[in-house]
């Protein structure tokens, strides 16, 4: 894409009103726009960032078998009365159909996705199930000022699992888990996300987070550094000691949370009778399962991490672009060779975003490129060119090398 | 995809209230399910369709230099203040926010993209621009009853243009024309599809509409067979000729409205100030175009024309799948050799829903595939396998072949 037709500019401020750090550098590199608090537009370079963290749980989510669907935002009053949280759930956005019909906007899908998959299943042979959507939510909340971490309006992958029995939900679950650190390891924040034990309700001892360690975090967990595990703060005094090998030394950290996963067992079969028939012809609950991830809220968790005073670093597979190709290039025979490259690269699937603006300074174009973090920058100039070269430079590092344009894809390639 | 593990399975009825023969179709082939009227759940067959067909509008939409972003469902009232819209559009959805703040569900999105694309329109250099997302729009309509074709909650795609003057936008609007007669041609209702003057409303002579012949049609159009272009019905007495070459023998026909057109001009951009600065340092009001196309409207309208008596008739680019592989395998290496034709196709990227159900007679996958509508029927059984063979149908005729194994890509593959 050439920057220049690009319908976003970068900005220098916007309002002090926005204190979360995602929202001001998304806002001020032109990924996104607020339109109110915890409302926001996302724009060509943030649709871009937010369709391929997407795209990698929805790899994911097939890869687990999950089936692919897309439930409305808006939800009959009757089935949240059948599950007896229409006035329990303090979060849910109320409206008025026409004929003074009642309606919720969905939160979560519980309450859909329950009656729907009972229209298909009717014996034992039919289960497992594994659905899920990726999918726009909605959240009343009373204050809404992180950004993309806590939004009114937020997008999110629920996926649902259907079993005859417990052991087989136990099996999926421990399966979902080790898909989902391996989403956040793709989205850049592996080492820092831990599989999280938290309040289970009352139906399980646990429930498990996802959190990702950072001093912005608004969670506190208790991490133990031997299993790689945490414990949420609401447990620890029912849960003092890591509850995988019973260490003590735990450390105390803030975090966000990226992802939480339960175990719903029969609370919603039993709300709407989802039921199988076993092999012995017996009438049986179905097992459930629930595993959401919000992948704005992710977006805004990795900006609200890796970031510098400059701008964002991006990991590679949900960055924007993979290159930001800087011309400096004042002669036509220069703009030529960087048109040419800039084809080049996009010819060979480099996904390039080509700063071919002119009249302005080097200076304000370095300045846009650290802000907007793209993980390789690459100048163009008649300095460079004269080497047969461009400038490269890794956003995450401070050192910059000549690379001769013809090995330039093998260069971009290596790794 | 192994329709033994498909989670949804065709249904011989539903309930009679659902009068519409796209409902009736999608719901009992199991691409829909619906939640309430005018609101469906798109389940695995239906949101492999609903993303071909957006795929195939974004993929038009790039080609015209759009740019992709997602807005927000919800609006703020203020906004709709502005436009003195909020009292005027009787289908819009409101409802209250945290802080007893009034909001809307946007219906359509000049409301936000107006002010939106402002923040970053400051002088001529900067126009045009076009911007277009594909997102999920709400409308509280008094009576849905047609399916998909007139939603509570529905899939739109919504470009907007922004220009420096009038003729800029006319030929930016034609090239949009031409844009959307290609994106119906590939869905496979270009030839019952007509470009059809409408209303103009206040600031243009004529709107334009896309409108699709048949006889389940809501809306009435005269069409001039020589122009292949349409009145709508409710300017014929402003308009009773072909506005193209004066012909007066108009043919009346029922139609779908499958997509329209705007020239908005200044209605938005006097409403929220949107300027640009000319050549000449003079402040100038942005002159804009709209352009709507119901994706979810669009698939309705597909299955409401390309169906027979048996079931959907899915034209080849918007196919849940290329190819439906019909299994009467019974011995073990028979079932072997199904299995390796399944795999075998995936291989060369043919998109496969693959009947292996065990215990289901012939008959019933037969009256199955035909009601889901895949393009090709393969079957392989013992009789075929004997032949080294398969037996090869297209959904839309009546006879079948039989094609050797080996030969069979090449077959499918061959237009």
């Amino acid at each position: 894409m050439k920057q220049s037709q690009l319908f976003t500019k970068t900005k220098k401020t916007i309002s002090e009103q926005e204190p979360s750090i995602n929202a001001q550098l998304l806002e001020r590199a032109g990924f996104v726009s607020k339109l109110m608090s915890g409302v926001y537009s996302y724009l060509p370079l943030g649709l871009r960032v937010l369709t391929k963290i997407e795209n990698i749980v929805r790899q994911e989510m097939n890869k687990l078998a999950g089936q692919e669907i897309l439930m409305s935002g808006l939800q009959p009053k009757e089935n949240w009365l059948q599950t007896q949280r229409w006035d329990k759930v303090d979060i849910l956005f109320k409206l008025k159909g026409a004929g003074d019909r009642d309606l919720a906007l969905g939160p979560t899908h519980e309450e859909i996705i329950t009656p729907l998959v009972g229209q298909y299943i009717q014996s034992y042979k039919d289960l497992p199930q594994y659905v899920y959507q990726i999918q726009t939510k909605f959240r009343n909340e009373a204050r809404a000022k992180s950004g993309l971490l806590r939004g009114r309006e937020f997008r999110m992958k629920d996926l649902y699992s259907f079993h005859t029995n417990e052991k087989d939900l136990d099996e999926y679950y421990d399966k979902v888990i080790t898909t989902y650190l391996r989403i956040f390891e793709r989205c850049g924040l592996g080492e820092l996300t831990y599989l999280t034990f938290a309040s289970g309700g009352i139906f399980s001892k646990y429930s498990h987070e996802f959190q990702t360690v950072t001093q912005y975090g608004e969670d506190i967990v208790h991490v133990c550094l031997k299993c790689k595990i945490a414990i949420n703060k609401e447990i620890i005094a029912d849960q003092s000691s890591c509850p995988v090998c019973g260490n003590q030394d735990l450390k105390e950290e803030k975090a966000i949370e990226v992802g939480n996963i339960f175990k719903l067992m029969q609370r919603f079969s039993d709300a709407f009778s989802l039921a199988f028939t076993d092999k012995e012809g017996k009438q049986q609950p179905v097992v459930m399962g629930c595993y959401g991830l919000g992948t704005s809220r992710l977006m805004g968790s990795i900006v609200e991490i890796l970031h510098d005073e400059k701008g964002i670093i991006w990991p590679k597979e949900v960055a924007p672009f993979h290159v930001h190709l800087i011309s400096l290039a004042r002669e036509e025979a220069e703009i030529e060779k960087a048109e040419q490259l800039y084809l080049d690269l996009q010819r060979v699937g480099i996904e390039v975003l080509y700063d071919d603006r002119a009249g302005v300074q080097a200076g304000q174009k370095f300045a846009d490129s650290d802000l907007i973090g793209i993980p390789l920058r690459i100048v163009i100039s008649a300095k460079t060119l004269a080497q047969n070269s461009v400038e490269v430079k890794e956003r995450a590092k401070s050192t910059a090398e000549l690379i001769e344009i013809d090995k330039l894809v093998e260069f971009i390639n290596r790794d």
